[in-house]
């Protein structure tokens, strides 16, 4: 195949422009601006650098691209139409009812898209993911390219992903920085200096190189000096103007979003419709060598009554699933001592990834991960999983595989205070679109829940208790996602307390001391939080007409969310008390933890007997 | 008053050492080797340059300090002692129930406190917020002393302070690095590599010293060298020892948050038990000049049926607030002409901190400048504060007053797609202790509730939607926090519809619809989210016998939850249902998305034809 030439590259640049003109036109919104600045440079990337099969992105050999400036969406389906991948009716279906043609792109349905994009700051914390999996363990020569926004080199996500790269010498990853020096309110805090970011970037270990971004020649050698450089990730800063090629919108204020005013005169003024078309470079023959192991897969087995904290099955499991599938992979936001991923990083060295501490890189490694075909486990206290809310949220959009697992939930961990407890996290992984939430109470169930995690597809979601808590179940017992244990029952139950994690040890002592006096409880261990075992919920609440739930986090999304969830149906509704955390926990012992929080036997106990006093005289 | 000398504070620093040894050992609990690393530099700091009046913590000239790294609340804690501020029966109620000496700092008991601090990269952030408030607002010039972990370094909201505070000048704003080499599991990434810190911080602006940390005497120099820089903050670099001073602890992994392991013996090799006092120099004598203004509020005021965005109508209410009171700050996201916080912006220049696209140093600067007595209202997208949960999880932790708004919630705001649409953001608040979430559905109610809020201790929400909705009640109307407007009711009600923001509209529309056939529908516009209305729904529960919830969020942990919350008290349940978005939208038109979701009038309708033949069958 002959390169096309620089002034072919012009005139397919010249043809980006034109058609983002036309879809943002049509639709009446999209960013013609943000797409024009960058046309020159997705015209040489596309024209000379890239390597890609379009025909089977699943090619091992193929380079990978990734828009972190999703918003320049018409540029990148523009692209696709210079390339053959969609017609001119399809684009012109952007941002319609149907059409993969987003506003942002998403990978739901085009093929060619490797993450959803639309948050800032994403793409290349992702492309670090993709590029450790082609250095460390793909072994297969493709490059990561992601185009970036310069305004969203100010989200620190993206100096993660330069801490990271940089660290690791992901010399096989090229950040093409689209520097057209607006944001989408105005200018960005740099304008067009290029050497602002460029000391940054050598300050975290890149290698960097500077062009006219609208030069096709410059544009050229720069990312040929990047694919030249050995040892470091390089970035191109590229000096561009928004709206490029237009006068009345070229490097102007106010524009960004919106279609250009006067669209008919905008085409003329870049030379017309034009249709041509754009060939790739074939990526090189290559093989994947991780095929997935055979190994059969050994689970630990815990004797009951043995007491081990779910964090250590979590991780013992974890370490089995890594042996028996060489497409697991774990990372640590450094804490693989106390979550317990530590067993994996030594047994399983190189598919271990210390992410440091930086949470938001550690969740897009594992979306980065995932698209190569990897199944990652995540891991850090739950608590701060929260810094990671966007990248999960994100990676739910993406339709991503990835599981995370939040360690020492809830006040139960003890002395070290609120700063420390995952309490929210419960309510946060359950709003997140097609998640899977699950908090086992005991190491069997840990360990049989990590590895159907392995085959759930979207986001899993395993929460981990810090102290150790007695086997309950024996280690043949199995436990399905969307189901959960019956622990007690009789027909004589007039409640029924529903508890999770470290709450079904107090349930059970609750129900012990209750029936001592007399009044029966039901409890049911609801180990998967979402989805809910509506059967059950339903079963027990049409027996005892009561259901108490008992949980180690706030009152809000958790586990009383998940029962409610399950009777908003529009049919009758139990009673239903949730008793969570309230207050805000100081330090003190676990044990005096689940006592202030009013989360322990006792208050579940006392709750249960005044219930059943309500109902008496109701 | 005479300085102590380098003798002195060598033996201050030693008896700091012995006091966290000693107090993790009582506890059993605590980072004894983390304090002891950043001794020596806490010593100098307090005996030689931080200039704090310890019994006025309210003294307009005091320096700020805060200690990062607070998983250092040893040396804190033994630092109070030193300064006479808690005796040494205090000091060994670390850890222990009821005690203010917390696992991790908290400024709940504890005056001297600015801000919470354990989880780790926040303290950087948040101290730019107060160097800003004393810089642009305050104009006292006091300094702001971060105590920072190397670790925490890897974090991007570090970054994100770090070119803050470059690109602001703050040269009142100095970080202590405690370079001690070891993070919880293990080696850092750059270990005892001070340039590599240097490198960095001077890329985004800084000015850096590099010293022994444990050299008294280098020490001292290098904060003199810090106050005296101008136009730049200053990063002083230590290099330390974690454990410093016990043989068998000093620079030794897996010592991470665990007592030492023979107290008795490292308290004699560090000299023993001393009861040794320091003094800190007063500030200066100051005056804080921002006294609250007199300015009568005039809110914007709306015509019923006017078409307005809610978000209009915050930026203007916002202005007026800003106007009426000069402690009210904004910030925003870089999406001010989204937001519509431009407007404050423009009237109000002085008080208004563009954070760029950096959703964690937007919610962490306005941590900082409601710790100097501000009232700070920070805007982005409701999508991308999901950015900033851990930062509003632990401002909940700080007692921080604080307002959020999240515009462009839900999927009606059209063709952008999901990755703009904050979908999980009620969740997200409503699990936050002690927040307020509030949703209003027009321009009036808006105006009120941005006014409301400033009165309200706690994290205070307030979602905006991006379209145009008609002004739905009068100027005069009253919208107090926790209460609701029933909009329909009657005695022949058989369903009430609770709605909130943009589906009120469509509620209305359904009601109405549902009227022409003779069914009735009491609608409930659930403005207050977080308190809820109980006693209205409660009331319309024991009427209609049915709610059903129709919210432009995620069915979890959102508006349905918030009513389901309300029924759990053990009483009787309403039958219930939610309609909210359960599938992953698309790009359409407004409409079309509601439609989609099935969260429009005619979803509604359908939902309580349905109910209600259901009713009649059971």
């Amino acid at each position: 195949m002959a390169q096309p030439t620089d002034d072919e590259l012009t005139r397919i640049a010249q043809q980006l422009r034109v058609d983002s003109v036309r879809v943002a036109a049509a639709a009446g919104s999209g960013h013609a601006t943000s797409s024009m600045s960058a046309a020159d440079l997705m015209a040489v990337l596309l024209g000379r650098h890239l390597r890609h099969d379009f025909e089977r992105p699943e090619h091992p050999g193929n380079d990978r691209f990734i828009l972190s400036k999703g918003h320049a969406s018409p540029l990148l389906y523009a692209s696709y139409k210079a390339l053959g991948l969609i017609d001119d009716d399809e684009l012109r279906t952007f941002r319609t009812l149907g059409s993969r043609l987003e506003g942002h792109p998403t990978p739901r349905a085009l093929p060619w898209v490797e993450v959803a994009t639309g948050s800032l700051g994403q793409g290349l914390p992702i492309g670090v993911g993709m590029a450790l999996a082609g250095k460390r363990l793909d072994r297969v020569g493709y490059r990561v390219w992601v185009l970036c926004g310069d305004s969203e080199l100010a989200e620190g996500s993206v100096w993660e992903a330069a801490e990271h790269a940089g660290s690791e010498h992901l010399d096989n990853l090229t950040a093409i920085v689209d520097v057209n020096r607006l944001g989408q309110r105005g200018p960005t805090r740099h304008g067009h200096d290029l050497d602002a970011y460029a000391r940054r970037l050598q300050a975290f270990g890149w290698h960097t190189v500077e062009c006219d971004g609208h030069d096709v020649a410059a544009i050229d050698r720069a990312l040929a000096e990047a694919r030249s450089t050995l040892g470091q990730p390089t970035a191109v800063l590229a000096r561009t103007l928004k709206g490029k090629g237009v006068a009345d919108a070229e490097d102007r204020e106010g524009l960004h979003g919106k279609p250009l005013k006067h669209p008919d005169e905008a085409i003329a003024e870049l030379g017309g419709v034009t249709d041509l078309r754009l060939e790739v470079q074939q990526p090189p023959a290559a093989r994947v060598l991780h095929a997935v192991q055979s190994g059969h897969l050994e689970l630990p087995r815990y004797e009951k009554g043995e007491e081990i904290a779910t964090r250590s099955a979590y991780g013992q499991a974890l370490t089995a699933l890594g042996s028996a599938r060489g497409d697991v992979v774990a990372l640590d936001g450094e804490v693989s001592d106390s979550t317990k991923t530590e067993q994996f990083a030594k047994e399983h060295p190189e598919r271990f990834f210390e992410c440091y501490i930086a949470e938001q890189q550690m969740v897009a490694a594992a979306v980065g991960l995932a698209a190569r075909g990897y199944t990652p486990y995540a891991s850090s206290f739950a608590a701060f999983l929260t810094r990671a809310h966007d990248f999960v949220r994100m990676a739910a959009v993406s339709g991503s595989d990835i599981k995370l697992a939040g360690s020492h939930a809830g006040v139960s961990i003890g002395q070290d205070g609120p700063s420390q407890m995952g309490l929210e996290d419960l309510a946060m992984f359950r709003s997140v679109h097609g998640s899977t939430v699950l908090y086992p109470c005991d190491a069997n169930q840990t360990a049989q829940l990590v590895a159907a995690l392995a085959e759930r597809p979207g986001i899993g979601y395993l929460r981990t208790t810090r102290g150790e808590t007695p086997a309950l179940y024996g280690p043949d017992e199995t436990f399905p996602i969307g189901g959960s244990k019956v622990l007690r029952s009789s027909d004589a139950d007039r409640v029924t307390i529903v508890a999770a994690g470290v709450t079904v040890r107090e349930a059970l002592a609750a129900a012990d001391q209750l029936a001592e006096v007399g009044i029966a409880c039901r409890v049911i261990d609801l180990y998967s939080v979402k989805p809910v075992d509506t059967a059950t919920l339903r079963e027990a609440a049409e027996r005892t007409g009561c259901l108490l739930t008992v949980e180690d986090h706030r009152p809000e999304g958790g586990l009383g969310d998940a029962v409610s969830e399950a009777f908003a149906d529009g049919g009758p509704v139990p009673r239903l008390v949730r008793l969570a955390v309230r207050h805000m926990p100081g330090s003190a012992t676990p044990g005096e933890q689940l006592r202030s929080a009013g989360i322990d036997e006792a208050a579940i106990a006392a709750a249960v007997r005044l219930l059943v006093e309500i109902a008496v005289v109701s």
